[in-house]
């Protein structure tokens, strides 16, 4: 094990996000509040503490998987960890667990809440809120990468941070990818800020709902929700949340005007079909009740893309809507969005392998000899990514499990303990019953929340590098 | 496609089904019943029918995987469609699909009960009904395997009715493995008639829970389950349903006097081990409530056993109990009885292998280059079984998903329609809400009654044998 570049990255991470935290420090100082003091004393500290650590510089620069992985678990964990503390030395959030599920939430663009009043908050505190959503959606690390000058083989840092079975290198250089991946990120996301302050959404509310819609978060400002926005602002979310669900290679491939290639992605052909059958059938569930055939593609669109990209915003409490329609989302909260996009879930792309490999089971029974391959947009994919794929939902399946069972401590209903897991660990935000779009996760127990902390960043880093590091193996020397 | 063997099995089956319809017949006799003679009008009519069909010997004998999974598939529609028509044309059940739910529900061992009034039913369709248990329990095509001389290769056959990821044959001869199973099934469920009437429990009675509790299918004779039966023939029952949930090759090895191999079997202990955690947990969650430590012992034994083998029998409504109990009720539902027993759900054995897999990815990530095979009482596990078992688990998602959208369409609370059809997939019976143990799914639209009948059967024959049934290419030459 390479403990010194562990050490090292660590230390860089920390001291990016004392760099970040400037930003929300800012936002304070604009609306003169004080309490944007507190980032600026963390922000010290961070910068401190990240210094010392990266003082001895590693000799061996080598990083494998391992390592990787165990950067991004630890980071995730540190960041969560540190990200807290304004929140909590504030005073805003009275207790460090609830401080830490918010940051945690925050980071994993998750979007659940523990706060009951959002409207109480300060500029500042919101603007953080919102702020890490926009990290954690594209990573911090991949970040880093972007923007480093880079030296260390890489490559393991963005394969254990990006979402996904496997991650496309859309150039050979990692760094390189990095960087294309957060211009366009950032491009949307000014695009949507801009659009949404054009439609008479507030300046500061368009930043953080735009932040929030960019990383597939769901943190919003207002007790409400997005309901009390305009329908112009509305379906402008929509669309974005929608856009943002899409793997960013199809992006990529457009800008390459590769224009055939990028509508030739079998997954952005999936979600896109996916996505219209879970809104025709809430469409019609839903017609009687809302009124309206517009109503209706309004709020279903908006709530289906919210969920499916799990970002986890509400113009509507569909707690009130029949069983069918919620029976659709909680179901596409599993699908989950695009690989190598800033959404949560199974991804889609999984959920094609599975598919594949279903079909070629039974081809196999029918004709035991035959030789079948699973294939994505004509590629054969390789050994190694089927057999992780499948340990995914093997270990997707035991994580959520365990969970229930410890959440069922609390003694909530079946659905909103159910819907509660399903809804941290896709990284979505709301689910049915208490946790349900205008419920939250402050009734839960300390344990519970912890749990829930854990699937949060277990479910955004993709399950294996947190289970490796809680691993005993991993850190025997052999 | 060989269609002569499929047409010729199919045949074989009916005149078998005849001959199984004599029993409850005779029963209607000694009570005097009228009712009783449908059986023998249905089983004159399966006679000749089965006859016709077996008039053209097959010339060519072989049997393939795909005819294998084809006539078990075919075999099991038409074992529900048959079995349920003396209770409709006696017009005990008044709708067909009712009758067929029920007799489907009665072969694959889910004990899941459309009827409102089950004391109202006559002695012969009660014993019916449960002798449709002990059936399925087992296999039906496994006993026509067990007592035929053979001739067929009909190894296939056996693989494709026997739950488990593979089929361990006791004896190198298929038709001997399918003797000394039957044989000791056989013994057990008279032993535990036996028992039970020594407990003074009604002879009849006896007979119908006891092959209830071999089947692990439960049916109940009464309207309150197993409640009003003493203490002793619960506790007796509460140690036959674990029985019957081990798998069978336990008991072979016991026979043999390979009492240590018997014992290392990795499937049982891993089974004993999630049984008693799973009682311990529910004991502690329901002492307040229940009051005595006995009374408590007593009810989570019996009901996590009820559960985890599928066989569904009550002696409490669990829908009164707190959260955390039901929670590991519905868990233990999703892991099942051990392969080669007459149990449902997923099974032990496939669960042992997903953390297995998940335990040697971790391991791959950690050592890239190291070599890991998942084994099992330590043999390797080959590579098709493996692939199965995997597909196996996206199919049952799959299917799962799809049941729960259509079941969605009634309009019952989430928890009714998730445990609905958890309770028919996993052969279990009984779930919680509306279809809890004193509850049942008569209120269910007969589309969502063929959706549950589709989901027990496919649950039965382990996804695949149905799958190929409508799978295009099945049909199509070459």
């Amino acid at each position: 094990m390479n403990y010194s570049i562990i050490i090292y990255v660590l230390g860089l991470l920390l001291q990016f996000t004392a760099g970040f935290m400037m930003i929300p420090e800012l936002v304070g100082n604009i609306y003169h509040e004080t309490n944007a003091l507190y980032f600026l004393l963390v922000a010290s500290g961070a910068l401190l503490v990240g210094s010392l650590l990266r003082l001895k510089k590693p000799k061996d620069k080598r990083m494998h998987a391992k390592e990787g992985m165990i950067i991004v678990a630890l980071g995730w964990i540190v960041l969560s960890l540190v990200g807290a503390i304004p929140y909590f030395i504030s005073g805003e959030i009275s207790s460090y667990t609830d401080a830490v599920f918010e940051t945690a939430s925050g980071f994993t663009t998750t979007g659940a809440s523990i706060l009951t009043d959002v409207e109480s908050m300060s500029h500042c505190m919101l603007f953080w809120r919102s702020f890490t959503h926009w990290l954690g959606g594209m990573g911090v690390l991949v970040f880093i990468l972007a923007v480093m000058p880079s030296g260390a083989d890489s490559m393991h840092l963005m394969k254990a941070e990006s979402p996904g079975p496997s991650v496309d290198k859309l150039v050979p250089r990692v760094r390189q990818t990095a960087f294309y991946l957060y211009a366009i990120y950032f491009a949307m996301t000014a695009i949507e800020i801009v659009v949404l302050i054009c439609g008479k959404m507030p300046v500061f509310d368009s930043f953080c709902i735009s932040f929030g819609t960019a990383g597939t978060g769901g943190f919003s400002v207002k007790a409400s929700g997005i309901a009390d926005y305009n329908v112009f602002c509305q379906v402008t979310i929509t669309v974005f949340m929608f856009l943002f669900g899409i793997n960013f290679k199809f992006y990529y491939l457009i800008l390459c005007k590769k224009i055939k290639d990028a509508f030739k992605m079998q997954e952005v052909r999936w979600y896109l079909g996916i996505y219209a059958v879970a809104v025709a059938i809430i469409v019609v569930s839903i017609i009687g009740q809302v009124g309206s055939f517009g109503k209706s593609l309004n709020q279903a669109s908006f709530q289906a893309a919210s969920i499916m990209t799990t970002t986890g915003y509400a113009t509507t409490d569909f707690n009130l809507w029949g069983t069918l329609p919620q029976c659709v989302l909680v179901l596409i909260m599993f699908v989950g969005a695009c690989a190598g996009s800033t959404g949560g879930g199974i991804k889609v792309s999984r959920i094609i392998i599975y598919a594949k490999e279903i079909k070629n089971e039974i081809s196999y029974l029918v004709h035991p000899r035959s030789v079948k391959r699973v294939t994505m947009d004509g590629k054969a994919i390789d050994d190694t990514t089927l057999r992780t794929a499948n340990a995914f939902l093997g270990a997707y399946v035991f994580i959520f499990a365990i969970s229930f069972l410890l959440i069922c401590i609390d003694g909530f209903d079946f659905t909103s303990s159910f819907t509660g897991v399903a809804a941290t660990i896709n990284n979505i935000g709301p689910g049915l019953g208490v946790v349900g779009p205008y419920g939250g996760f402050s009734g839960f127990s300390c344990l519970s929340k912890w749990v829930f902390i854990f699937d949060m960043i277990t479910g955004r880093l993709e399950i294996f590098p947190m289970l490796i590091l809680f691993n005993f193996a991993t850190w025997r020397k052999k």
